[in-house]
């Protein structure tokens, strides 16, 4: 039985080395590679998937994980042994569902779908993605019947946060959809964020940033920071995180950006680097990543105390920049509220707006009930109703993001889950810990950084992120610390109690 | 039939695709990876050259590659359709050959010899890396058997020269080995050559080097040139071609090596883009990528024409280092004739010398009339006969290269022969082109270029290289232009006729 569990391990391991060349061939293409090889890596891309997929569904693994079932269950749930069948088993039973043919043309589908949003947003014109997004709805729903949902988008969803349910999502986004117009109407208007609007050499940004990052955990040994346009971390090994930005030369969110790509890269750092080579080794969800990110950018990248130890350095940085602005200027700057045509500008406030408008629309279109042609007028409605913005044209409004295009159904809500669950482990770390600011204001973020690794980072993905949340917190999803802090930041930031 | 044709490129295009991304796996350890990436890579590499291996050895290939030989033969020899599959079977007869296992040990062995090489150059020990040897020779002669070769070393020697008989590589190395030491013993003692030993800032060699690379027709678009310890080329794609180099803080010695690598990756960037994953999509043999990395390097790099284009601009990225240094002073510091210890730092004329110590030297380890452990008195024995210098330690000998602990035997006579093969080019590139030098002088080397596409890189490995070489010079592998070249060199550096 031992031997047939190596031999799964050396399965599932070449599933992963595909996976991690694959996500090579990704990395290098948006930070490295010369323009003249983009048709050639695609297909490059595609046979390594195509490959990894083959090996994912392969009869002989099916074959062993059944063989392998008295084995799993003679060991612990936690314990590796189990935990890599579990999870193995539930990536094979979900891909074999799946015939070839659908995911083929799901995958060529998702590729020209992002070709027709690009010609889409140069042309200005929606009319131009609509028969893919016709195409890929129709797929998708072929899709998620693979798997007999009750709603077919709990079946989509899965696949970023496994277990969950639209419900359940619905119920957390209702009730921020309630709490949080309220919260943005009593804002008393625009604070002063001008030092955010002067120039910040990138080079120098890019010195702040990494001395920044080297505090927090990062060194040289296991990580690299390169540029690219679309900002994203990704992880070739335990010992090998890549983090990517985009410094511009106005403001400083090129930096807050590596702060948020470093929460991405933390926790692969921190899966327990014995789930090397196995589907144990990743986050246990979209959410569960997104938490991880969103705590470093937020809960601890706008955190007054954490500036009260870095703002000097950062001044030493940018003298000319920063010499005549108060640490309290700055970090109200750093927190201003105030709605915005993109999503990916949105402040800690207004964003999760942003996803419950998409969220509502990509079920509606799931479901039929909105037909693809009417997606630009009910997705201005909704920017109308939700943050009082009417976009100038399809590309300030429905195509600003890429997602749909490529088919990323169910994607969206993992953005304001992340934002719920990283304030509800921030909660517990805080109690756990003691005083977490008074350490943020001394420089100590090793504490915090290994509660996370202990907490969460460490299963990977071994335990389901509904146990994985129960174990750390204590509990379920429960956007109520979430609207606690943001009431909390508001009134620190704004002066005045909020509601 | 055309169906099965098209079936087939799917096939091949699948074993380029995982051959590319090993490649950038192997570009990516040595360029950018964190350390602690490293044991992970290692599995990675592994795993995508299995299923490389296992796709080039799939009976399914082979069934397909006979079915296609009436298709074949309705095909002209030089017609893509034919070259394809008679490549394609050429590589497939190859690899069949091989038992799985013998193939996996001497990966193996190769790499437990790498690292056996690693720890006896740290302990200046032969005795760490015997074993090793012992079993890979074992290993190789088991190889070789495979293919039934009236010599061994015929066998190693086609994995590098498709085609070409150790006897033929001995012939031309004889008349070499006759008639080097004459010339060098001529030599009129070294050249003033401390232009070369001062300082020259890294980052404006870099600058330099761009510049002249720009010129012979590297660019942006498809290129890239980053830093790592020893300098390599490599493709990824036809517009994606990757140079490397070592800067270091004295000399110019790393400027020199970019040219060099430039020859390797102009080969392949000017190889017809059709056959892009396709087998045909590479260089014909080791030598003849050996010849393009040399003839830019030496032919045109260590040429007086080109200096007096190029020199001024040298100088002007220089002028503390050159100011005082006339064009002809710093042209026969780039050509001083003196014997090295290590071979990587010889010159055009007593480089071969170290190639014909080294083949002689593996032909009778692999025929068992030299024993592994009596190699390093060999070694040092053969580095006093032909460059009467005597190695004061293992390092400074038999551990100098890192060839034979990776088991790859039969690789250093290509060094040579590219050399003997850029000259014959060069000879009939300058009957072609007119007056070359003058040319050079004006910085054209456009013309150059475009002949070396035309009459060898288009080919790709759709010729042999006995083809190849018939078709662009009009005869057979000859030694002569190559001494005659070097007669004339120095004779130009020395300023009087030698021998």
């Amino acid at each position: 039985m031992r031997q047939r569990f190596e031999e799964l391990l050396c399965r599932l391991g070449a599933i992963s080395d595909l996976g991690k060349a694959a996500a090579l061939l990704a990395w290098d293409a948006e930070t490295k590679m010369p323009p003249a090889g983009a048709e050639a890596r695609a297909e490059q891309r595609a046979t390594l998937t195509r490959i990894a997929h083959e090996l994912q569904v392969a009869p002989e693994l099916g074959a062993l994980l059944e063989e392998l079932r008295p084995f799993e269950e003679a060991h612990e749930h936690d314990s590796f042994e189990a935990s890599v069948i579990r999870v193995a088993r539930r990536d094979y039973e979900k891909a074999v569902r799946v015939p070839p043919e659908l995911r083929a043309e799901l995958t060529r589908t998702a590729a020209q779908g992002y070709h027709a949003w690009l010609e889409a947003r140069e042309e200005r014109d929606y009319g131009v993605l609509l028969p893919r997004l016709e195409r890929g709805l129709e797929l998708l729903r072929r899709y998620a019947a693979c798997f007999e949902p009750d709603d077919p988008y709990d079946a989509l969803l899965d696949d970023y946060e496994p277990g969950m349910k639209a419900a359940e999502v619905e119920a957390v986004l209702e009730r921020l959809k309630a709490e949080l117009p309220p919260l943005i109407a009593a804002v008393p208007g625009p604070v002063d964020d001008s030092c955010l609007r002067r120039r910040y050499p990138p080079e120098d940004q890019r010195r702040f940033a990494l001395a920044v990052l080297e505090r927090w955990g990062m060194d040289a040994q296991a990580w690299r920071l390169d540029d690219t346009v679309h900002p994203f971390a990704t992880s070739l090994a335990p010992g090998d995180i890549r983090l990517t930005t985009n410094l511009h030369e106005e403001g400083l969110s090129g930096v807050l950006s590596c702060l948020h790509e470093f929460g991405h890269g933390l926790y692969e750092r921190q899966v327990d680097p014995a789930y090397a080579r196995t589907p144990l080794a990743d986050g246990a969800s979209s959410a569960f990543h997104e938490s991880q990110s969103r705590l470093w950018e937020n809960l601890v990248g706008r955190n007054l105390a954490t500036w009260r130890f870095l703002y000097p350095e950062l001044r030493e940085a940018f003298p000319e920049q920063l010499g005549d602005v108060p640490l309290e200027t700055f970090h109200r700057a750093l927190n201003t509220v105030e709605p915005t045509m993109r999503r990916v500008d949105a402040d800690e406030v207004t964003y999760t707006l942003h996803v419950i408008l998409r969220f509502e629309l990509e079920r509606a279109l799931l479901a039929g009930t909105l037909a693809p042609r009417d997606l630009p007028e009910a997705f201005d409605a909704k920017m109308r109703e939700y943050l009082g913005l009417e976009p100038a044209d399809p590309v300030e409004g429905v195509l600003q993001d890429v997602h749909w295009s490529e088919l990323l159904f169910g994607y969206f809500p993992t953005y304001a889950l992340g934002n719920v669950i990283s304030v509800q482990l921030w909660e517990r770390a805080a109690a756990d810990l003691g005083d977490l600011d008074r350490q943020l204001e001394r420089g100590e973020f090793a504490p915090l950084r290994e509660w996370l690794r202990e907490h969460v980072h460490r299963f990977g993905r071994a335990l389901t992120p509904q146990q994985l949340l129960e174990r750390a917190v204590g509990g379920p999803l429960d956007p109520e610390p979430y609207l606690a802090y943001l009431r909390r930041k508001l009134e620190q930031v704004y002066g005045t109690p909020v509601t």
